[in-house]
């Protein structure tokens, strides 16, 4: 079981801290954007007198908000394709349990959410890793590669949609390939949609908006990122398969019910208009705005302009991002101030791969973003590891590749 | 994956209630007694600007004043032994998941609780039965039993105390006993302690308070019945063994956070002072004394008198306690009143026990437990499959074994 790749660096920070250091928190996916009021208040205004459980797939009132909700971005989904878990997490293993057996395995685009690989270890079944490259915008791999990747123990393939740690955001042609793929060796298409609202270039489009999704798509959400509630540990299964349905819903039955306090907070989430999230897309898209212009120009360092979610996954030019950003937090400071990053390779399978690439995630405030990265820029000036000369130096800007 | 043994008979339940009749729930642990309003205002009272992640094993807060509840009941626990978790429920999964290997085996006792199963199907484990009989009122089978279960695969063994189904409350004797043999062959000793506050005969010992349990004791807790609040979805995984617990805080890790709303529940009940359980354990015991007594009047009943939880697991004089359950629901009413059962056969392994007993859970208020005993005695009367004669008819009383 390894350690979260996002929190490797914790015990450094707490040590920075302590020595009086302010550390800005790039590493985890943790917004402060936030939470609805109206939300909130549903939990303060609730009437209750015994906190019971509830049906094991979650209330039918909030997962009839949920369908409507569904149904206002696309989906063609009922109450009864939702399964209300414990946060996205929770769907995940559900999702893992429901479609394959212990030793299947899995196809993931790598890099990816480091917490696919404790989950498949507490499935029991094995990620197969298929690499996307940063000089390709990390945008889905040839599908030869993916077809080279499956086994006759493969059963389904993953997908983060917009992608946590890269960005991406997956085009309706891009999935209809993977969509045919999973229908011509019979694999489920595992699409965790965590980010779903906040793609910024273009309209989001869920694997279950594609034709001929009903039996093969599996979707995993969280209310987490969309109303800034990551604390709620409210998410969703949704299928339309109904023996993956009735399969998911025996693991729902084996924890009773979803956490009811988060519940309530979801469901008053649920009812507000589709205008509640323009200001938070919005903050969002000024924010990637202005850490992808000011990543892109730190000499060495290479950054694709993500369509989603709020991470950028950027190469640095250093030996190794993880030895980097323990040296952030131990020996650095700028003003007094430093940054944690999460590392990229916690969010390889493949040895070696994301060495010199780092996920950052803008969930701060742009004033805050803004000291970060200029933290940033200084520290990359300094850092003794650094692996290419910088410009004042080599007097040619070197051209990096993944 | 098995289907909840206490939700089996739910759509019949459904239809019964469309029908108009009135359905006393005795199948499911969710008990009426009213959530601390405290608990409760300290949710309400939250100021909550963003409702985020936390670590991952709980807010320090919370452990904090966990640790003191646990010192208050004895046990030698402090804040870095615990992990707060999603219900006991994930509390199971992630001791399972920690304590064993995929194929490795956990012994319990049977009848245990049915959703062990599930937890053991979802960590890849299995679990060996050893059985324990009414006739002894379900003490703990002699410890040649346990002895012939274990094979090279054994890593654990999980007790439950006290017990979910039989209500039974294990002696120190007989938990010094089990930690005995634990060590002799270098398994983990999981307890489940989710009924910790409800024993009615004598005072709690729990696993942590024996001599040596250091290296082998993992303790499951949840709030859920000890302040009624089943929804909350707080459990807690103890342990003093240093290594175990760094692996399960892995898991802990993949699902990044526990229920942060619960969390403020549990935090504030953490600190309500011992006598608050005076009350709900009076009242249970209350129930236990009303509910044995009037199942012992009931000819061909055989009911041990458990001594702590609040269920009984009782024999009933019919052919299939699964048919019985259904007849209830279908053909059966009482002044347009009947009760719905936890058939036995879903809390035993091995094929065929259990289809004379019944779990009963004492959770009504006393009026309607007395209106829903009263049914269960007309019915016992009426019911077609009944396999012993009725007194009135034999004259004699006859004595019933498992």
């Amino acid at each position: 079981m390894p350690v979260s790749p996002f929190r490797k660096l914790a015990p450094y920070a707490e040590l920075a801290r302590q020595q009086g250091k302010i550390v800005y928190p790039l590493n985890i996916g943790q917004p402060d954007i936030e939470t609805p009021p109206a939300a909130l208040a549903a939990v303060r205004n609730a009437d209750i007198r015994v906190l019971g459980y509830t049906h094991g797939a979650g209330t039918e009132s909030y997962r009839r908000k949920l369908a409507a909700y569904y149904q206002r971005t696309g989906m063609p989904v009922v109450m009864e394709d939702i399964i209300v878990t414990t946060g996205g997490s929770e769907a995940i293993l559900f999702a893992l349990l429901t479609c394959l057996n212990p030793g299947d395995e899995v196809i993931i685009q790598e890099p990816f959410y480091g917490a696919y690989t404790a989950f498949a270890i507490a499935a029991g079944v094995s990620i197969v890793p298929v690499t996307a490259h940063i000089k390709d915008n990390f945008a889905l791999p040839p599908l030869a590669d993916f077809e080279r990747a499956i086994t006759k123990r493969t059963r389904a393939i993953l997908v983060c949609n917009p992608s946590n740690p890269t960005g991406y955001v997956y085009s309706r042609a891009e999935l209809e390939s993977m969509l045919a793929l999973c229908k011509a060796h019979n694999l489920y298409l595992i699409s965790d949609e965590a980010y779903r609202e906040f793609c910024y270039d273009a309209p989001y489009v869920s694997a279950l908006q594609l034709a001929g999704a009903e039996p093969n798509v599996v979707v995993v959400d969280t209310v987490s990122k969309r109303y800034s509630a990551c604390g709620a540990r409210i998410g969703a299964l949704v299928t339309l398969n109904k023996a993956v349905y009735a399969a998911a819903f025996r693991f729902a039955q084996m924890r009773v019910s979803p956490p009811g306090l988060g519940m309530l907070l979801a469901e008053a989430a649920a009812e507000l208009p589709e205008s509640y999230f323009d200001a938070s897309k919005a903050e969002y898209q000024a924010r990637r705005d202005l850490t992808v212009a000011r990543l892109r120009a730190m000499p060495g360092v290479v950054c694709p302009c993500p369509g989603g979610a709020f991470y950028v996954l950027a190469h640095l030019p250093v030996d190794d991002t993880e030895a980097f950003g323990q040296w952030l937090l131990e020996s650095f400071s700028y003003e007094n101030q430093t940054l944690m990053l999460s590392p990229a390779n916690g969010f390889y399978q493949t040895p070696g791969l994301g060495r010199h690439e780092v996920r950052i995630a803008y969930v701060l405030n742009q004033t805050d973003l803004t000291a970060a990265l200029t933290c940033l820029e200084h520290a990359l000036r300094e850092y003794p590891g650094r692996t290419e000369p910088l410009p004042s130096v080599a007097k040619t800007a070197a051209v990096l590749t993944a």
